[in-house]
Order: C-alpha cells, then structure tokens, then sequence
C-alpha cells in the first residue's frame, strides 16, 4: 500500500466515524437499497467519467457511477456512449443484436488509450450497462476484467403498484403509497427519483400508478398531471407510466348510460381520453384493465366479450403506440364447479382475437398467488395470443412483510415449468414470445413497495423486488445466482454474510409452504386480510371464497379432485402432462392435493402415510424457521445493527407464528380426520376454538 | 488558528465531501428535526461526560449530549447528576424549586475543578438540563458563560394523537401514524426512540397514542401490550403514554348491557381494565375521553352528566395515580341556537363536580381551530374545576401540511388573553393553575406528526411541534424568540437565514387569516376534508355544519350576531369583557364578524367599509405570500438542497392556493352582496360556478 493509500484509508476511516456520530438519521435503514456502494470506499474525485451527448438518461447513468463511489485510484476512463458516436462506431462492435436495452461494457482502446466503454444502441441501454457495472463491482467483479455483455428476453418489464389514490396500498405491508398524490404534481418527492434508480438498476422498465381496483378519478385531469409528474422523473430511468383502467369510466366521468364497448360513443370517449394522457404524458404505456372480476365492471356486463373489452381500449392508445395489458384473473359465482378453470374456459375461445397492441395478463398460477401452485394452465394454451406472466412481489399469503420469504424460487419454478405443448416449451418461452414469435412480450409483479423508509417493510423483502426484475431481464437466471448477487450488494462480501444470506433465502419460500400446508394444499387463510391459518372457514356467500372449498377435507381424505373423477381441470393442461398429473403416482408430490383428493392413509413414495407426510411438513418448517433464526443471531455484528435487529425481530415473530399455523392447522385437520398425531409430535399449543377466535381486525392491506 | 484546528477544520470539510457524495439517503431531508447538531462539526472524542448514577434516563441525557457533537475540544468536563448526589447536595444549590421537572445548568468548582453541572431534583430534571444546554450551545450561547435555569409552569404537557389504529391520522397530513400498531409490540422502530428525544427537548412528557374518536379494540390486550411497548420505549424520556378510551367499551368488549356510569357493573368493568392496563403499563397517564360529540357515546345517553361519567373513570385510575382529561367539545343539533355557546352551557353548572384527578380539556376556541377564534368563554368559568387548553398543531384549518402558517401568535395570543374575571386574570394563568391553584395543570396539542421523513409534512410545520412544546413548558415565552430559537436550530444561524425565517414565520398565520377570511369570519371551509373555500354551503342537514350559519352573509351584512340581539353568546364572558364585546366598536376588529352582523357598508375605525376592509385583506394575505415566496427564493443556497426545494414548492403551492381563497371568496360575497370590487383590485379568475365545481375527494385526513 502507498503511502496515499494509506492516508486515504485513515482518512475513511475517520469519515465512517464522523458520520457514525451524527446519529439515527444516518444509520443504515435499508434505504439505500442494493445501491448502497459501500465496498470499497473511498474518494471518487480521481474518476473521471465522459458522457458523451447530454440526455437525461446518460446525465443519470454518469450520475450513478459518481455516486457509487466504488472505484479505486487507479480507476479507468469510463466512457458513455451510444452506438452512434463516432469513435465508437469506429470499433466496429456488434451491437445490433443488442436491440433498445441491451448493452455492451469492455474496455476499448480510444486513441491509444484504454478506456471502460459503456455503449448500447439507446441511452437507456448505456444507462443499463452502468448499473450492470455497479452490479459487477459490489458483488466482487474485477476492474480489470470486464466483458458484460446482455440483452433483456423479456420487452414489458413492469411493476404493478395495487395502490388506491387516498394513500392505502390495497395488499401492501410496507406503509402507505409511495405515490404522495396530494402534493402531485407540484411537490416531486426525491424518493421518487431513488425509486427510478433502483427500478432502473435491475432493468424495470414500467410501472403501473394505480390498482387494478381502480378509481375513475385516476382518468380526470389533475390525476393525469399527476401522473405525468412521475413520468418526467422516471423518463429519463427509461421507465414508463401506465394507468389501471376503470371500465366503466365513460359512464362515471364522461355521463354516458353505458360502457358497452360496441358502443361507438364509448370507444369516442376513450379515444379522446387517450388523447388527453397523451398530451400531457406522450411516451404514455398504456392501460392495466382488470374487467368482470371480483365486482369489476366489464364488457360481459354489456354481453361483449373481453377481447371486445380490451380491444376497444387498444384502438384508444394504438395510435399513440400504447397498449393495453387485459388480465385473465376473472371468476364469478355463476360457474361452481371449479374456480381454477374459469379463467381458462373464459379466454381461451378468445385465442387470436386480441388486436396486436393488447397482451393478457395471466397470474402464475389458476388461483391467487398462493405460496405454491402450478402453473397457469393458459400458458401454452392460446398461441396465438401474447401472454406476459403476472406474479406478486408483494406477500400476501406468505406473511405479508414481516415473514421472510424468497421469492425467486417461486417465479423460477413457474417460468421453467414445461407447458408439454412442444419439446422444450416452458411457461418462460411462452412469456418472452420465443415460442411464437410475439413482439408484445412480458412480465408483472405485483410491487411490494411503500413509503416504508426500508420500502419493503423489512431488509429482506428488497430482495423480491430485486429477483423480479433481474428475472424479468433474464428468466434464466438461477434463483441462487440472484440471491448471491443481491446479498453482496445489499450486505456486503462477508464471507459468512454471503452464505448465511444466501442459504437463509434459499430456504426460507419452502417453509413458508410447509407451515402453511404442504403437498398442494392452497387457499388456506383467514377471510379478508388473508394472515395466518383458517383451514375451518366454510360459511362464507360464494363456495369459492371458503377454505374448505379448496382442500375438501373430511373423514375419509383430502384434496381436490381436478381429474376426470372431479373436475377435470388436468384437461387444460397439454395432453401428455395431463395425463401425467391425472394420476397421483405421476404428480409431483408438491402438487399432489390440488389435483388429487386422497385417503388420510394413502402412501405416499416414502412409505408413510400422506397425513404423517403432511403432519410433519409442518413441523419441518417450523424448524426451518428456528434454524434461520439462529443463523441469522450468528451474524450479530457482521450485519449493521438496525437491520440484524429488524430482521432479528421478524424472524422471532416468524417462528412464532409459524407455529400457530401449524398448531392450528393440525387441530382443525384432526378435528376432521379424527387421527393421532404422528409419533414424536407436539400437540398443539391450544384447542382448535383459540385458533377460530383469532382476530386481526386492523390487518394492512386489507381494503375495507 | 493552530495547525490542529486547521487540520480538524480541513477534515471536517473533506468529511463533508464524503457524507454528501454518500446520496440521497443522507441529505438533509429533515429527519433530524431541531436536534441537527450541525455547527460546529467536530470530534467529541475529548468529551467528557459523567453521569452520576445509571438510570435509563440518564443514560439518555448523557448520549444525547455525546451524539450532539456540539463541543470544541476546550469542552469542560460535564456533570450529570441529581441533587441528592453527594458531591451537589455538598454546594447547597437552591434546586428544591425546580420542582420534579425543573433544571439547572450552571459551573460550579467540584474539587478544584470547573465543571459543567446539570442538575435537578429528578433524572427526568437532568434530561431537561442537557437539552436545555444544547439549545443554548446551539443558538449561539457561550460555552463559557451558561447559567439554565427553568421550570415548567404546565404539569401535562401532551400531544393527542388522532391516529387509527389502521394507520390513518384523522386531520393528520404527514403520512400515517408513526405507530405500526401491526408490527408492535415485537418491532421497536427506532424512530419511536426520536420521536421521544424531540419531545422530551422541548418538555413534552405526555403522548395519547390513539384518537379521541376511539375504537374500542384500543383497550384490548393485544393494543395494551403494543401500547406498552412503547411506554417502554418512552419512560427513559419522561413520557407517560395515554389513551384515548371509547365510552361503550363496556358494552363492545365486556358484553354488559349497558355503559351507564351509574352503573355499578360499568365501574367495575373500568376499574379491572384499568387494572389490566397498569399492570403492562405500571406509570399510564390515564384516559382522554370525547364523550356525546360528534357522534361518540357518552354518559348523556343514559341522561347522565359529563362529571357522572369522568368520575367513574377518574375512578378507576385513581389508585394507579392516573388522571381523566374530559373534552369540552360538544355540540349538538338539539341546541341549534349557536354551537359557540355549548360546551359552556353544558359544562358551567358541572363547575366543582368533577373528581380531584379529572382535568377538562377545552380548545382554544369555542368552535373548532378555525384561523382566529377569540378565546374559549370556558376560560375563566369553572373555576373550581382544572381546565386544560387543547390547541391543534396540525393545520386542518390553516392549509394542512402544504401551507407555511406559523402557530405560536395563535397559541400565544390565546393564552395572553385578558378573561375579564380578575387583574391579571389571563387564559395562561388559568391553564397553569396560579388563578386558582389547581395542582392539576395541562396544556394539549393535536399532533401533526406522521410517518413522512420529514414527521410534519413540511421542514416548516416542525416550528409548530416545537411551538407548542416551549409554550407547554412556559407559556410566557413569545412566539418571536420561539420562532428564533428553532429556526437557529433547524437551518443555522446564518444571520440573512435567520432574518428571513424568522420573519416569514411571525408573519405567516396572519396571512392565512386574511386570504381565508378576516375580521372574525370562521369556518367558511368545504365540507368533509375541510380544504379550500367553500363560503358558499348551505345544504347539509345540521345548520352548524353549514358555512353560511357562520358568517349569515347576505344583501344588508355580514357576520355571527352574537350580542343581546342574537344569540347572546357574549354573555358567557366576564360582564367588562361582555360589555367590550357587545358593541362593535369596542370589540376587536379581529373578532368583529365573530360577533356582530353589520351591514357591507359598516365604517371601520380606517374610514373604509367593512366590505372594501375584508375584500382588501384577502389581497393583503396573498401579497404577504407572494412576499414569503420571494424572501425563501433570496435563500436558495444558504439552506440546504432538499429543505430548500420543498419549501419553495410549497410556497408556490400556497401562493396558488391562496388567491383560489381570495377569488371564490370574493365572487361569492359579491354574489350576495352585489357590491362592486373596491377599486383596482383584480376581478375572480373563474366565475362562483367553477369554484363550486371543485372537489378533492382523496384529501388527506379525512375519515371516509
């Protein structure tokens, strides 16, 4: 080390006690995100950076690379440039096959002199390369050897906020919106710009304002100019703006007796309503439309079909170049039978009738993003339609912010599951359009962002926004891969860090599925706020609103039979597979009681029975969330003290309530199959009724 | 200079460099409140600091003044202790006068040495002292020359909190409730911990965590274990937790018929909650109470009294030491004569009649927080009964966050009020008990702290915590050395930043008196969210709700006949003050519309006509806005980026919002006066029509 070295490191030294000193207000809290760019620290002043062309978007990209503060003194000229520059079209890279948002960031030698370049065809692409060279550099990438090289598989990559205009974040446990809509649009937030950053930075590159349930009043004109506020500051992060749509709209703002969309007046209004969105918001994405589904107007209320529904909305913003992303998420009381097929029964006729600015949004799974389910058996199903996969950051059925829960496993799982219609053809071809050829491709997940200080409720709760965008970027990407990369940044290379981390995440989506109900049980929890256990609920109006309705448990099984037997819901699935899961010996253990309704005694693979099986899974995840718990106490120290402490403190709430789930669940599975507990097991804590009385009258999330 | 202090200068800058080159997580972004401990920056590793005896609160005090770093390195050694400590009983202080929350700084010789002692009677006594002592140090006084002596003059210094237990803040404008009831009592954010060191450096030693139109659930075990949690956190900082408590409770969580106070049932169900309480919670303050108003059960439902219902209370806490704090904020629609008269008709014959730990909480005015109000006729009544004053700190009525009203003229002018009913007799001296010598003694603000960064929605509404806080403790201090005081502490001493927030503040309330409505007009607001003009409504089902009940605009006059030939209202106030008020030109022209109808014609004392008097004041508010706006513009670069830019939003939004006041205000009382505008003054921008139009319907703070 130089003797420069060595005073610079005094000197930081003495600067981290410096700001030590000024107190909370400066500890970390996990706002920094995964940008925190503490390692290595030190001065910057001897970076120097060229943007060359001055947009917004490369002003931003030059911005960031200041700030992180990452690179050493003997760090390089760092050039930022688009393909069209001269020097750099001079190289003679391959660029095309970059596309809008790909990059390319190497060293280039620029007039003898060797110089980091940072290109791509776009300014956002370059704006992307800069935060895969941050990426690089936290997660331990050398500076001398850099060659990152990477275009997105997936062209919607979109955060969808379910966030009401009066502050409440419908399914959100991580504060209030973010979105402060009162002081819109003069007041622009700074956080708003971080949010941009960070989305930015794992390649998000839309983001809906507004819940599906949606007002009308988010279509007015001072929610526009709000909504245009936000989408000056994202513009130049590369991040559109779209809005959830109310169908029923024209009826409510513009006075009109109908939202029929054959109406020609209705399309009038829309097509006006866009152009209005346009004017004050010209890079407008589109519109979100949750249509006839859980009392959501929609054209069924007028006879029409949803093609026609969401038709009529894309002939509004086709000739501004928008879109329209119509989910399939639909059931009704009208169709008993089973509610996993209602979606499919209800789009797949529609197959090749959506107009080309309009994608189907189709959740990962049939039901409600449960912690575990198959996949959606649309994918595969309407070819002739582009389908981008919707799932839900945020964690609704898996113990809302203060449980930990990774979530990659569970998007990873569902995008390589084989859709059995081609050799090869996984739910991941289907969503990034390589099957068919769709140009309209993409991916949604549900935000689980609020004005939580931390964002996402708890430290760990940022790495399943982190997963979702980096997934969506790239469904190949490992679920182990993301989480390394997300722990190095988020808590720096600490040997020990990095693999207690990463193993905490790495198991921690398992046993929620365990605590919860194993083996394909789905649908399992209270009514409304959807926390903890209530496998006992049965006397709600619709069928499919109860519990019971889902496992079917009684006396002689349990599971619901979705074979010929039953249902008969296999027989959306590609035939091959269809066959597979109509057999319990041919379906994955881990889907077993969504399609089978089984025996308590029924053998499972292992020998035991499925009621040990299940009994145990139980106990298996509450003790996976003790061993998380111990792990994480080993860290005490190696991880900064407000977040070990916050994370410390959940996970004491976690296992504890894990075993209220799994007490509760078996006293009501006993109550009804009338069998003891397996050898060995520890009776539940309190009689099946205590559970039945819990109450949580102030849940978050909750609309009321 | 010596090279040290020219090397420390030259690190601290450099430091400097470094914590801003950290982002946007570490700017100013007034987080850190009064408590920024920014001049001068230095080490405070040669600080000594002693605290003789190991109590939480010491502990405190002494780590308070540790992170302020407010010390040169000529810092003199710094003596914590109570006045039993050996070493100060030995140097026979005069302390017995401090009281139980008095302090004293001051040198003294302890063994040869000049050491700095805080000092008191209590811990709670040295925490005060060490504040005390950094506010001195912070608004430029000496480190040589310190001599802090005080002792409040209000024994309940509280923030009533109107906070949901679902996160809302009723009337709250700075985000949702800093309490993450779902979270507590397992969490322990560490921002409850700020929470109690802003409150405690400025006396506060009361919070009532939940709004005074409670729900029951509040008293439920889980709510008493969250509350616990954070008198937990609080006790260290001398704060008493208190809750507001639902008058049914009995019925809604005891199952008893009734909540009759007279019933014995009724008492033993409050005296085993209040058990229950203490038990988790050993020092409660006790309960807030907003009995029969606004739709809140109360004892008048079972024909019983105010007092009847307050004592059963003040019964149950009475063996724990507890208090009742009972509002005088009713009114009615059977009694539609004046709302201003009722809660002195309700409460003066129950004058002697409530219980010796029973406190009446009565608002600075008779109606509701409005701009100005005269002071409440209450005051100076009841005599024989301890009245505390509420004030409301967060602005329902003064442009919520958005708009820059500085409320210690409000809060002062009430409490400098003459009450007629002795020499000398003030408000002040009637809440702080010398007039009577009433041992219970209190003084109530309605928080407007939430969960925004920045705790008040604004860096200016935080001068309104502090506010009210100095004058809780002293209610002699005047609203200009406050206004110095905070703005020293919160931007600087920057003699121009100094200058110009100062006067900013002192003259910011009277500009929201004049563009919302001078000359004693009163809640002239819209309906529901109470934000903007709304002279104009006339429609609702109970007359006081409606605007025009108040100011009874039309062709011959404007203003409230409170006098003998109305409703007499004047009466309520002691006979020479009765007899002032009872003709207009002996009342204040501030109050004249308050008390007096008169025709548009009325002299004032200038010559003008009343009319041509109001209609110019509302040019008058919006010019001293328009003035705010470019004193803060001449700033920009001697206050911080963050701060800088949120203030000038504001002001641009209140200058906006500001003639929208004066233009529908104008158009509607020329609409009903039909009366030129006095000569060069700017017609209405839009016609009455279009402010009428105007709807909010997701204002912040208002309870759907």
């Amino acid at each position: 080390m130089t003797a420069f070295g060595r005073s610079i490191g005094k000197f930081a030294l003495l600067c981290a006690a410096v700001i030590g000193l000024t107190g909370p207000a400066h500890a970390e809290d996990g706002y920094d995100l995964w940008l925190r760019y503490r390692t290595p620290a030190t001065t910057s002043s001897a970076l120097k950076i060229e943007a060359r062309g001055d947009t917004p978007t490369l002003r931003a990209a030059a911005e960031e690379l200041r700030r992180s503060n990452l690179f050493a003194t003997k760090a390089p000229t760092i050039l930022l440039a688009t393909a069209t520059d001269r020097d750099v079209a001079a190289l003679r890279l391959p660029l095309a096959a970059l596309g809008d948002e790909g990059y390319r960031v190497g060293y280039v030698t620029l007039g003898n002199r060797r110089t980091l370049l940072v290109t791509a065809n776009t300014d956002r692409g370059v704006l992307y390369g800069s935060f895969a060279l941050l990426r690089h550099l936290q997660t331990g990438g050398s500076l001398d050897r850099i060659d990152l090289t990477s275009t997105p598989r997936v062209k919607l990559r979109v955060l969808n906020h379910w966030d009401n205009l009066d502050g409440v974040v419908e399914r959100g446990y991580a504060g209030a919106s973010l979105w402060d809509w009162w002081t819109l649009p003069d007041f622009r937030d700074p956080r708003y710009t971080d949010y941009a950053r960070a989305n930015a930075s794992i390649g998000i590159n839309g983001t809906v304002l507004n819940n599906v349930n949606a007002k009308a009043e988010s279509l007015t004109a001072p929610y526009i100019a709000k909504a245009a506020a936000l989408a000056d500051i994202f513009r130049p992060y590369g991040i559109k703006v779209y809005l959830s749509a109310r169908f029923s709209a024209p009826i409510e703002l513009g006075g009109l007796k109908t939202a029929d969309p054959r109406d020609p007046a209705v399309g009038r209004w829309w097509r006006a309503k866009a152009d209005e969105i346009y004017r004050a918001i010209p890079d407008f994405g589109g519109f979100l439309v949750k249509a006839n589904s859980e009392g959501q107007p929609g054209p069924r209320d007028y006879g029409a079909t949803h093609a026609d529904g969401a038709n009529m909305l894309a002939a509004a913003v086709k000739p501004h170049g928008g879109i329209v992303m119509w989910r399939a998420f639909v059931y009704a009381d009208t169709d008993p039978d089973d509610r996993a097929k209602q979606a499919y029964d209800e789009f797949k006729p529609l197959d090749g009738r959506f107009a080309d600015n309009v994608v189907v949004q189709v959740k990962n799974g049939a039901i409600d993003f449960q912690p575990r389910e198959p996949f959606h058996p649309l994918f595969g199903a309407m070819p002739r339609t582009p389908l981008m996969i919707e799932f839900q950051i945020t964690k609704e059925y898996l113990g809302f912010a203060t449980h930990l829960a990774y979530l990659a496993p569970l998007f990873a799982k569902t995008l390589d599951a084989q859709t059995g219609t081609a050799p090869g053809a996984t739910v991941a071809r289907v969503v990034d359009g390589s099957l068919e050829g769709h140009r309209l491709t993409g991916m949604a997940g549900v935000a689980n962002i609020g004005d939580s200080r931390d964002w996402t409720g708890s430290p760990f709760n940022q790495a399943n926004w982190y997963a979702f965008g980096r997934l969506a970027w790239d469904p190949g990407l490992t679920p182990e891969a993301i989480a390394r990369e997300w722990t190095a940044q988020s808590f720096g290379r600490d040997p020990q860090v990095m693999r207690t981390v990463t193993d905490m995440l790495m198991r921690s989506r398992e046993a929620v599925v365990d605590y919860t109900g194993a083996l394909g049980l789905a649908h399992l929890m209270a009514t409304g706020h959807h926390y903890g256990p209530a496998p006992w609920v049965s006397d709600l109006k619709r069928p499919e609103w109860n519990p019971v309705y889902y496992h079917r448990a009684d006396r002689g099984g349990i599971g619901f039979d979705r074979t010929k037997t039953g249902s008969n819901a296999v027989a959306q699935y590609a035939p091959a597979l269809a066959a597979r899961l109509a057999d319990p010996r041919t379906t994955p253990e881990s889907e077993l009681l969504w399609f089978h309704h089984l025996p308590w005694d029924y053998r499972m693979a292992s020998g035991q029975t499925l009621w040990e099986t299940l009994a145990r899974r139980y106990d298996r995840g509450v003790d996976t969330v003790a061993a998380m718990r111990r792990e994480w106490e080993a860290l005490r120290g190696r991880v900064d003290p407000q977040r070990w402490a916050k994370t410390a403190t959940f996970l004491a709430v976690q296992e504890r309530e894990a075993r209220w789930w799994r007490d509760a669940s078996l006293s009501y599975w006993m109550s009804v199959n009338h069998l003891p507990l397996p050898a060995g097991m520890a009776p539940p804590a309190h009689d099946l009724d205590w559970y039945k009385q819990q109450r949580f009258p102030f849940a978050p999330g909750n609309p009321q």
